[in-house]
């Protein structure tokens, strides 16, 4: 593959999406910029789905939506260095409806196709939001010489579903989090959390590690995500399939395919739309503009 | 007790507290005017305890905190209307060392004694946090018809230890969720969080309700709150205690006894210090004050 040594930036990757040149997922691409998660919703619903990102900033941190219901071009930013300064903008040239290399359509609270733009099916009410992505902290967990393992393989990040509720809010409720996992060695886990802690519009530092998080998560089979590959030893072996590797535990971070879920979940009327899965909008914005300084680690 | 009548302001219950007239819990005094937990941490925990409040902002809502390390009567006021508006002040005459009613002092991470003032505990390096209180919605409640049991009944609001965990940050991990808890009707379940939804810096609405929400928080026993009063019927007799009621059911909120679970959990060194459950330090601001219109309900 060697479209992504060309996609330094997020703009070229969101015009190679846009081109369709580009229909794989996007770990690894455009290094240091923010990547985003996408969904779509009916107007009517989006006072609430505000709330629930308000409530469950983790798994939900909101980064920008649409300027007016029905605009996919223009986007308020959320984004902030510190809860009193101005909003960072995020794109100067976006497209929620090209910009993703992939997308679902739900209908009636169930996944209906995946397609590769929105054009057709984006109505004059739809409101889209964007949540941050934790491909934007990978650049720095590599830099500080952490890099996860699915970006070294070219693999797309395993995610799975959890029985860890969401707090509800308005028409979403009986939502649970989703979560992206990356292995650590045990003695790792806290540089991990040091290097991730500062990102936190994009998840920041993990929810869970180690096997009795996968047991507080509810995570049956670690084995198995809901999306995304299945990890893999550095020999190449399934992940965790023989056992476990020895000294390498499962590190959980907050997912923004939860609001996916959630929506599901709340079972509502309509089209809704959503990224598909790893096949993130990037941004043109850099984590250093967004966050404050790395932590001395 | 003719106290409470008296107490009508934020102002003169500080003040009852502060010369120990007040030495009971707060729910009912001062109606519409917000209410505050306080924690109180040495200062080389703060920003790992800011990052906790913002990532589980439903249990640990953010209201000030003290504007120096050391200070005690002087806040930096974390309350906006909107994220871009200005912060709203919180108080004018306030002493966090005297102003509630009673407080716990933690030492090694246990409650080491019960105390009716912090003066001889206070150090130079303490940071004071202000955290907001669900007794702030109970007014908005009463006047919709749905006056909370034990406001009626002026008992303390029963809550209770779960085993949901919270995000955890820095030196905070193993946390869980603290919730409180007023028994409603079925069927005004829906009003009940429709009529404390805005409330989003007092842990807004509730976060599970009927008897899988309380399983579903690991509540074993909902007639053994840890803290607080057992609930009670309308006929004085134990909630829940001799099966259920017929058509109640518990409703639960985030609760502001959480950080000092937390704070138990991460088993920090030093003096750490917070109000007595229930006994609140209460504020000058009043919640049409503090939050959007009520909704329409």
């Amino acid at each position: 593959m060697t479209i992504p040594t060309l996609l330094q930036t997020g703009l070229a990757t969101r015009l190679a999406s846009r081109t369709q040149t580009l229909t794989s997922q996007t770990s690894g691409l455009a290094p240091s910029h923010l990547q985003a998660n996408l969904i779509v919703l009916p107007q009517r619903y989006a006072s609430d789905f505000r709330l629930l990102c308000q409530r469950n900033p983790v798994p939900c941190p909101l980064l920008a939506e649409s300027s007016t219901p029905g605009s996919f071009t223009t986007l308020t930013s959320h984004l902030r260095r510190t809860p009193s300064s101005v909003p960072i903008p995020l794109a100067s040239d976006i497209d929620l409806r090209h910009d993703a290399p992939k997308y679902l359509i739900y209908r009636d609270g169930k996944v209906a196709n995946e397609v590769t733009d929105l054009a057709s099916h984006w109505e004059a009410d739809h409101v889209g939001f964007l949540i941050g992505c934790s491909y934007s902290f990978e650049d720095a967990l590599a830099s500080a010489g952490l890099p996860p393992r699915h970006t070294v393989q070219g693999r797309n990040v395993p995610m799975y579903r959890t029985k860890l509720p969401l707090c509800p809010a308005g028409v979403f409720t009986g939502g649970t989090y989703v979560v992206s996992m990356r292995p650590y060695r045990i003695e790792d886990v806290e540089r991990v959390r040091e290097v991730t802690r500062r990102y936190v519009a994009t998840h920041g530092e993990p929810i869970a590690w180690g096997w009795d998080g996968a047991r507080r998560l509810g995570i049956e089979d670690i084995r198995r995500p809901e999306w995304g590959d299945v990890s893999l030893t550095e020999d190449g072996k399934a992940e965790f399939a023989e056992g476990l590797e020895e000294g390498v535990v499962p590190v959980f971070w907050g997912c923004g395919v939860t609001p996916q879920e959630a929506v599901m979940r709340a079972g509502l009327d309509g089209t809704v739309m959503g990224h598909a899965p790893g096949h993130m909008i990037v941004l043109d914005v850099k984590d250093h503009e967004a966050f404050d300084e790395v932590s001395k680690v």
